[in-house]
């Protein structure tokens, strides 16, 4: 593809409304629909009106969350009622079983026709242990192993079904192929699986695999398995450092620059004047909760905030250190860099962090965020960009409806989908299924 | 509620082609939509013209199905297209997490508003455990334990919060009340779960509990646990004598008869003379791979049959006994029992197996079917059936249009949806949230 040719590719990060930590408080937002399906498919329809390639769900399996669904059921009812836009749901390794996630997700991707994608996370909220019988979680590098096993297995499993399985032969009986669908007899450290899938390979071949880690080890997996990064970057070096160092990882898996995404998270306030948008951001920030805000930022870099001024900094010296840290490590080390860099009181820094919890915000106009996308898409920043609205919906509204068309017009996004799966408005090829070594199969 | 007010409770048990064995065969079933979501969408839309109480999806963990989606993103999907219809998913307790069931079934039941149901299962096929790292498939009995345990915790876990923990308040800055949501420390033999649910309670209080086991251990705790009861009898008699017994269990756990709904299933071929509905069923039992079927029944009963004669009965001096089945007990029983009674031979079993696994079959006309379905409602039989059409989708269009209004003009069928929730169709009590007691939640 010509550099002129190649197109931004968006995702929209769903919330119920908004990524601003109070825009649950802004007037108009209807927090109380958080669990009402009707406002996440309106936000899906609005998101595939203006051509963006998915729409992604964050997760986890611990903590309060007044107003979040469970992403494959949201998911496979936001494919109900739209035809185009991907469907990218966070699914974590440590505790599920790789064979209800394959499963599910090849569900959830012949139920979208091929829009399907993973979202692949290791969890990083240590509570989570004790709601699965644990009473440790394992740490940082230990989860990344037993993900790489994950992943490795799903594909398996998603391979066990050759494509051409199907036979459906109604005059001879003959339903579908025993010799295309295979068993796979997975042994590694942590999962034993024999397969094969209850249900044949998903139309994608694989869902569109995504990583939202930035730490050591999560730069790693994405560079071997990803085709889709999420990533947090506060400035264009850094996301160009980051960009850089994320592809000059790829060759030695075999893989071209091409076949991986990577989109920093963007989280704009957007309005017809500059004026405008600063009003809104300030009428956002007025409504934080402070001490909530500060017990938040505690937990982020490791240390009780409580006791310290909120107009000084944060106690440097007292950091535990990144290798200290087993939950976000990517997180803390962005959090820390942006108060250094910035030299951020505590106050400051909780209000820097309150529209997206460390992506970069913006406030301004249309065209304005529109210089912002391009800039970093045209010199080495990202390939896109993942939407986190401060305000849903109408952040995305008038994303759709203002930077849109201007980035249309600029010749840097679609005018139509390419295709009709997630993979191919992408530009990912197929992949094609992996056969299990003969010898192994004899074993069985 | 006086005994004719008593109505019927009917519910589709969908599968792509019908529930005959060779339905995928006949002549217009659609065997290569199977995976195709708009397929159970029509039918789901279909049942809700009728009126009927829910549609409902068996499932397991292993095999070659070579169309079957995953209940849980398939329910959801069709939550989209349907107002009022139940959405009834089977789910294992064995081989699955309380935390992630609890929650996948609250998250359908907020998307559905409240139309969600649970066919608990402890899954019979042993070749599962291989696929979960296990060596053995842990036997009945314990099996049965595991699942009295995990909806203990999975009930905890939905009262974890209680209905008016969600509070919204804008001007106060309050999202919820943490007071009203409580950690459950459930510490049993195999689960051990600390919680909350990361997800409000559901809008039935519980997804309406379905049960499925007709042995000695599944009518216990569909006694102790179950709203509906999906069971198999082959004559009025057996029926009642289930009905009766099933009934009779419930006193001891402080419930009343008709807290329980018991609902045989029923595979019918209808059309409008019994000639033509014959010659349905002679042109799919004409079919049948009989070879198959002869390998399905040696599962069933346990002994390897390919070696007998076709015209022969089973040898049943060879039977291994009800205790040595380590799957489906009741449906062991079942088998032999007809088997015996009506002195059929290996090939008149398997046809008299080939439309609906050993539940009732009957063919002939819609008035026909109105009177079994009335005898066996009004005598003791059944609170309703478990439809399972033959044919897909033809058999729930006949049903639907012929048989739906002969039981309304007999006063035996709603003639609207009773209220908006499955439970409210099925005349079940929403159930208040059970607290823990204050001295365990102290010990957090």
């Amino acid at each position: 593809m010509s550099s002129s040719d190649r197109k931004l590719h968006l995702n929209a990060f769903l919330t119920g409304t908004g990524h601003h930590e109070a825009s649950w408080r802004y007037p108009g937002t209807s927090p109380e629909r958080g669990l009402d399906i009707r406002h996440y498919q309106k936000l899906a329809q609005t998101a595939e009106r203006g051509l963006l390639d998915s729409v992604f769900l964050a997760d986890g399996y611990a903590g309060r969350s007044a107003g979040k669904l469970e992403p494959f059921t949201q998911l496979s009812a936001l494919a109900a009622v739209t035809e185009h836009i991907g469907l990218i749901a966070t699914v974590g390794t440590t505790y599920n079983e790789p064979f209800h996630v394959a499963r599910k997700f090849a569900s959830l991707d012949h139920i979208s026709g091929g829009r399907a994608g993973w979202n692949i996370v290791t969890t990083g909220t240590e509570s989570t242990a004790f709601n699965f019988g644990l009473d440790v979680h394992p740490e940082h590098g230990l989860r990344y192993e037993y993900a790489e096993e994950f992943v490795e297995v799903t594909k398996q499993l998603w391979d066990s079904w050759e494509d051409d399985a199907l036979v459906f032969d109604k005059e001879a009986g003959i339903q579908l192929d025993q010799g295309k669908v295979h068993e796979i007899h997975f042994k590694g450290n942590r999962y034993s699986v024999k397969g094969p899938l209850n249900i044949p390979r998903p139309p994608q071949g694989y869902p569109v695999l995504v990583q939202a880690g930035s730490s050591e080890s999560g730069k790693e997996l994405a560079a071997k398995t990803a085709e889709v990064i999420f990533t947090a970057q506060q400035t264009l070096e850094e996301a160009q450092a980051f960009y850089a160092d994320v592809k000059s990882r790829l060759a030695k898996y075999g893989r071209t620059p091409d076949q991986l995404h990577i989109l920093p998270g963007l989280s704009p306030i957007i309005a017809d004047t500059e004026a405008e948008a600063r009003e809104i951001e300030e009428e956002l920030n007025a409504l934080i909760n402070t001490e909530s805000a500060v017990k938040r930022l505690s937990e982020r870099v490791g240390i009780d905030l409580s006791g310290y001024p909120l107009d000084g900094p944060i106690p440097y010296h007292l950091l535990p250190g990144i290798d200290a840290i087993n939950g976000r490590k990517g997180r803390y080390q962005l959090v820390v860099d942006l108060a250094l860099r910035e030299n951020l009181s505590i106050l400051q820094l909780t209000r820097r962090l309150a529209g997206a919890r460390g992506h970069i915000t913006f406030t301004g106009t249309p065209l304005q965020l529109a210089d912002l996308i391009e800039d970093w898409f045209r010199h080495g920043g990202a390939d896109g960009f993942n939407l986190m609205p401060q305000l849903y919906p109408s952040g995305l509204d008038a994303f759709v409806d203002k930077v849109v068309p201007e980035l249309q017009n600029r010749g840097l996004f679609r005018t139509a989908y390419e295709g009709t799966t997630l993979r191919e408005n992408l530009g990912l090829a197929r992949p094609a299924a992996v056969r299990p070594a003969p010898a192994l199969e004899a074993g069985a």
